[in-house]
């Protein structure tokens, strides 16, 4: 088991030594940056970006220079969306206040959403990150089950709170793991032969992590995991493939938290939510990033049963949370994904991505692997294909290629070797040879 | 020691007997809130309030009603202040990306915050909210210090995350306390004979404090204080008096987190934050509600060599935190303060609103205290004077007078006995007279 996700410890950072290739502005910029937000702030690229307005998949910075956007899953339903920035103008002129007194819209949004969901998932929790979401839910979770023991998959991130950071692998280089953490490596179903394969060794490690964790007296609570595995390295895998990991997880009195921070919001395409995919219904959800298309909210959806024991024993108050302009926000979110029909477009947008990228592997054999569902694409790049060796340097070197080439990406991985495609669900059909023709041009730049 | 502050725990929330009293809409509305967000979620009044729209110091209700804001310091600088809700229209219309892309905007503004502290507070990190502000500072003050042990006061709140919970005394009646925290009484200065007596007895809790901290062998982290002390119960005290307090913590090692979420951006009208009427210099300082005006941000500023163990250790990301949009808000709330030079108007409206209580408690004697600094004012309601018992009913009774008075506020302290008068800082004179003249009112209704 590999630990540490060199993408989020590290990646394709910027660094010092950089520093000199600069022009005067961005230099100071970068400069000031370090001085003042210290060291935790890490930077993309050798030659970072200075990026000044944006528009459906696309932004531009200070010079103008215009860009395809892959990487921003935030701007979901495009940068500067209309909709949106109406919605919170209106609600903004209006009123902005706490959750303690009465708003209609805050029920009539938690209404809206839960109704994609599967009928169990009764009961919202609004906050502003999905850190908070996570962290919510983890202790949601032990009440409910009395457990204390999470089972998490190997390089996954769930946030930034002391919890949450606890719980989340991909930072174990840097911090301390909870005592009752278990580990599992994901479904890779890019090393083993099948997506059944894949499905398998994942029911059998967490069996494992179930069986270690009954032996420890910790006491299950459960597990929590992206359907879409995305900082391990984009599992989408069969329809179906983690539905008996969870099984298993429910057989043993723990819950399933599925954390929906990057699949959710029609990202996958086929489904509103990604664990949907697999046929689930998780015992508690947890959104954030795309939920406003930028603004601050995020939530945690629970099954009531599973919520009461927690919120029956406490107060929570979020000061922001649930507030009337992030409701704005999130609703108007809500309305385009709906309006303009972005769900069916991701499925058809991320079918023909993965299509010309499959095809553009011909001629690139160091193109290992191209998986993904809808608007959620992983590119791998190995040695050879024979030994399927993660070819780190290749990855970090073809972000920077993109990057002349004004695409912007990122990694993702236990060795960040995997290209993480994630656009704003807004792109556009001539977006796709443009990924293409500079996917092509980086690898070959690159003799690879 | 009294833990469990009912204001937090429960305090002047609407119950579940209160709503045959309610009209069909505002049932509605209650009973769908309570379904959909669960137990957790209060609702301040036996008559719930729906607000609607706002406008400075005030706010209107679905009926058209018009009410005195006393209660939010988050829209601190007004309701819907048209500054604020231009810069985000404005920012929000252009771009909203993460800080993994340079922006200007973000050092301009982390540049500005900053040169309102003294010169040591050199470092900024970004969050959403004041809970993700005080879980990163309980990280970076132990990660500097090596010591586990903070020390906190017996009401205090600094947030809902598993960490900051555990470190919220006033929570303790539904939450397990960290095991190493340290509860202090806070510097009472009312039951205390004067300020200097109070401050002696808070430096006399922390030297305690701290010893048992050095005879358990945890190591001492800190102290985490509001140095006005709001859940408390109010307590600004003469200018310096909880200096000695601080100085023993930093000559025992550890470090002083001043949770600057409440008095902070100008309200207690002396100074810009509120450490600085006592004169310290915090290692770090946390900030959030006022910030950007109910737009979510908030940040953690801290000594450089305070934070770097932690920044150098390990990444930090905050999805939206220190967003464009966010930053936006954040800059044209302190240019708003600057620019209608609401600091000396808080002090000003709040000499005046002390002023006219305190001639007020010459006609009730069941006004035992009136409190403050700025727009901070506690109000204690009590027995008698002689005994100084605290009036829990009488103060629960006078909250919900004064909401039928179309006067909003809330409670605090240890028997929830003190009303909170905390208004916008965009109050005007006019509104002083009408509070209390509302206060007179509902106290004479009383019999008080
Ligand atoms: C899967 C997942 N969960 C949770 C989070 C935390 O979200 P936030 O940064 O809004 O706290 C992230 C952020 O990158 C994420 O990718
Ligand atoms: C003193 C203090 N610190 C921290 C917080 C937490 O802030 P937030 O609700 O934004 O997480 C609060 C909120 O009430 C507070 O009053």
């Amino acid at each position: 088991m590999t630990t540490g996700n060199a993408s989020i410890l590290d990646g394709n950072s910027f660094k010092a030594a950089d520093a000199a290739a600069l022009d005067d502005r961005r230099r100071a910029l970068v400069e000031r940056r370090q001085h003042r937000l210290g060291a935790a702030y890490r930077l993309f690229y050798r030659d970072p970006v200075e990026l000044v307005r944006g528009r459906g998949a696309h932004a531009w910075d200070a010079d103008g220079n215009e860009y395809l956007d892959l990487y921003n899953n935030v701007p979901s339903v495009g940068h500067a969306h209309p909709a949106v920035v109406d919605a919170v103008h209106r609600q903004m002129s209006l009123l902005n206040t706490h959750t303690r007194y009465l708003h209609g819209a805050v029920l009539d949004y938690a209404d809206d959403l839960v109704s994609t969901m599967p009928a169990a998932l009764e009961q919202v929790m609004f906050v502003c990150t999905g850190s908070e979401a996570n962290d919510l839910a983890l202790r949601v979770g032990r009440e409910y089950t009395g457990g204390r023991a999470w089972i998490a998959t190997s390089e996954a991130y769930h946030g930034n709170t002391a919890l949450v950071s606890a719980h989340s692998p991909s930072l174990s280089g840097a911090e301390a793991m909870d005592p009752a953490l278990r580990v599992v490596d994901p479904p890779d179903t890019y090393r083993y032969v099948s997506s059944e394969a894949a499905g398998a060794a994942f029911s059998a490690a967490v069996a494992e992590a179930i069986a270690d964790i009954e032996r420890s007296g910790d006491g299950l609570a459960g597990l929590i995991a992206d359907s879409s595995f995305s900082s391990d390295g984009i599992y989408t895998g069969e329809r179906g493939m983690i539905a008996d990991a969870v099984d298993l997880v429910h057989a043993h009195g723990g819950v399933f938290v599925a954390d929906e921070v990057q699949p959710g919001f029609a990202r996958t395409g086929e489904d509103f939510w990604g664990f949907q995919r697999h046929g689930l219904v998780p015992d508690i959800v947890t959104t954030g990033k795309p939920m406003g298309n930028g603004f601050p909210i995020a939530a945690m959806i629970a099954r009531r049963e599973v919520l009461e024991p927690f919120s029956t024993a406490r107060p929570y108050f979020n000061t922001f949370g649930g507030n009337p302009v992030a409701i704005a926000a999130a609703q108007a979110v809500l309305d385009t994904i709906r309006g303009e029909g972005l769900q069916a477009h991701a499925l058809e947008m991320g079918e023909a991505m993965r299509t010309a990228l499959r095809d553009l592997a011909d001629a690139h054999p160091r193109i290992g692997d191209v998986r993904g569902a809808g608007l959620y694409t992983g590119l791998e790049l190995v040695e050879d294909r024979e030994t399927k060796a993660p070819d780190t340097a290749l990855a970090l070197a073809v972000l920077e290629e993109l990057r002349e080439r004004r695409v912007l990406t990122s990694v993702c991985g236990p060795s960040n070797s995997v290209l993480k495609l994630r656009p704003p669900l807004a792109i556009s059909a001539a977006d796709v040879p443009r990924l293409v023709d500079a996917l092509d041009d980086s690898l070959t730049a690159l003799g690879a």
